[in-house]
């Protein structure tokens, strides 16, 4: 079987220290499923993780997979062999970069039906993270209803995460205010659905003025929290919500929260999966509802960039890209 | 009208700088209520403020107040003159230290028939910080049944806060555990409804482990929240929530949220006053419950200490007894 990996950490710019190799298939056991991998993505967790010391080598690396279930452990309830399925799996397992992966059926779902593997590749991981900070950490309700009136600022709205949750909290209902700067980036992000874009360039409370917007009920940043961290407390409504899924470089003064009782949360959509929480079935719950929302046609994938071919040197050049920043919705590599 | 107030911030050790005055009667208008003081409680964030720089001199200190409302402002509709309340105000008002004070009815409730002006000045502030805390922060349900199997940590289970969240989280169906060290804070938390009580002068996971206690759900720190910081994140589920009521003297390392996808709250009970939120009339919404729970008997007032006479040489009393901490339950002064 085949598979791609590093025996130890690296920068880009020490070369291309990943390599091809065979590894045994594995046989599922309890609620594993094997699946035969058809395409991946490539997420910014990805690169951060290539930079942190290896624990067993080789790691294969990779979240996001989109394959075939080749075979299932004897615990497993919800998906027969020749299911096509989605997931952004564990990172207690090793990844997606190879031929053939087990992953447990808690965290998968049922691929919708009406895109292609390229286009599916793209959602699972962001859209379990914009899942549980939409649900799990801004509480909003499940019924769009109960959700009208309220607003959202995302930060960074045209990045893989930003684009599949401007269109999460626009169809729950949300008032949805995202930041971009390039024409580009300005029309992907409305396309996605957001309702007013900023110009992040500029500082965000005269944005906040230009368009005549007042304090937000939740704040998502998915860009250098350091440098957002005062200006969302600034932005934000008294007990208001801020979630961040970028980890800081500095040490942050917490009493700012105190005046306007401010909530803050450190989204990681991995926790429930590392802890095997008696919960993490809710993975398979938010992929499960994706797909459904995908088949109405509801949300849209954010698929940009793919590339044919999970080769090094594919995995190598995706890696760059993905780390020069400024990307676009999401790059897929096609096995 | 009599009042006690004070110039300039000061420290106990540079003597009683509180002095008695004499104020005009003012008129209530629009939402508020002119309220006969008679009974009041000295909070820890009294003697807080007291330190920090004068606005407007003389400021007059306090937040709960017990009275009898002696007029009403034209748009107010849930108060007549005669009724018996209780509240904790606004830091937008002169405060309780006083004989006839302004307040919103927002944030208003009638006091409990059952308990005495004095029993009743023990509950408004604490209340509603444990409310805000339990139900706005840890989003904990208003039906029990559904809180049922969740568990919380109070650190300081004996302090003012302390001892009214022990009650309101037993009653909403958590198990609550409390810190607490003296025989006597140990006996008085179990009283307020403590299922454990743990030895906080031991490391708390070492009393995990004695206790065979797994992770809980949330934890409410009232003490010292730079010390617990750490030791909170380590003893909070993945996905569970640390609320704090107690400012930082450091900043901290927001990361360390992250592997458990932790959310962290600052409370603060007079953020929704100071900035009038729309929602700010939830403070009489909480104090009414509260006040149904004590008539039905299921509360009980935490006033351990009563001083009788608000004199400036006994409100000096009051802020030496808060500050040399080591307090259990709530000190009241009957006017």
């Amino acid at each position: 079987m085949k598979a791609i990996g590093a025996d130890k950490n690296f920068n880009l710019d020490e070369g291309n220290l990943f390599y091809e190799f065979d590894t045994e298939t594995p046989q599922p056991k309890q609620y594993e499923l094997l699946v035969r991998v058809k395409t991946i993505s490539v997420n910014p967790v990805d690169t951060k993780i290539r930079k942190t010391p290896v624990e067993h080598a080789p790691r294969i690396l990779g979240y996001d997979g989109v394959g075939i279930v080749e075979a299932v452990g004897p615990d497993v309830s919800h998906f027969n062999v020749g299911d096509e399925v989605y997931y952004s799996g564990s990172p207690k397992y090793q990844g997606s970069n190879q031929v053939l992966q087990l992953v447990d059926e808690r965290l998968v779902a049922k691929k919708p039906k009406n895109i292609s593997n390229v286009e599916a590749a793209s959602l699972p991981l962001t859209g379990l993270t914009a899942y549980e900070t939409l649900f799990d950490a801004f509480k909003i309700s499940f019924n769009p209803e109960e959700n009208k009136g309220k607003s959202i600022l995302i930060i960074n709205g045209a990045g893989g995460v930003g684009s599949i949750a401007t269109q999460i909290a626009k169809h729950y209902g949300l008032n949805v205010i995202t930041t971009a700067s390039r024409e580009e980036t300005i029309n992907w992000s409305k396309d996605m659905g957001a309702d007013i874009v900023l110009n992040h360039k500029n500082d965000l409370a005269e944005e906040f003025k230009k368009y005549e917007i007042s304090e937000v009920d939740y704040i998502f940043c998915t860009f250098d929290t350091d440098m957002y961290y005062e200006k969302m407390i600034e932005l934000v409504k008294p007990r208001g919500t801020i979630v961040t899924i970028v980890a800081f470089n500095n040490k942050q003064d917490l009493n700012l929260l105190k005046p306007k009782s401010i909530t803050f949360t450190h989204e990681f959509m991995s926790a429930r999966p590392i802890h095997e929480t008696e919960d993490m079935q809710i993975h398979r719950d938010y992929l499960t509802d994706i797909t459904e929302k995908i088949e109405a046609g509801i949300y849209k994938p954010t698929v940009t960039e793919v590339i044919e071919g999970l080769t090094v040197d594919h995995l190598y050049e995706a890696h760059v890209k993905l780390e020069n920043q400024g990307m676009i919705g999401k790059l897929v590599i096609k096995l």
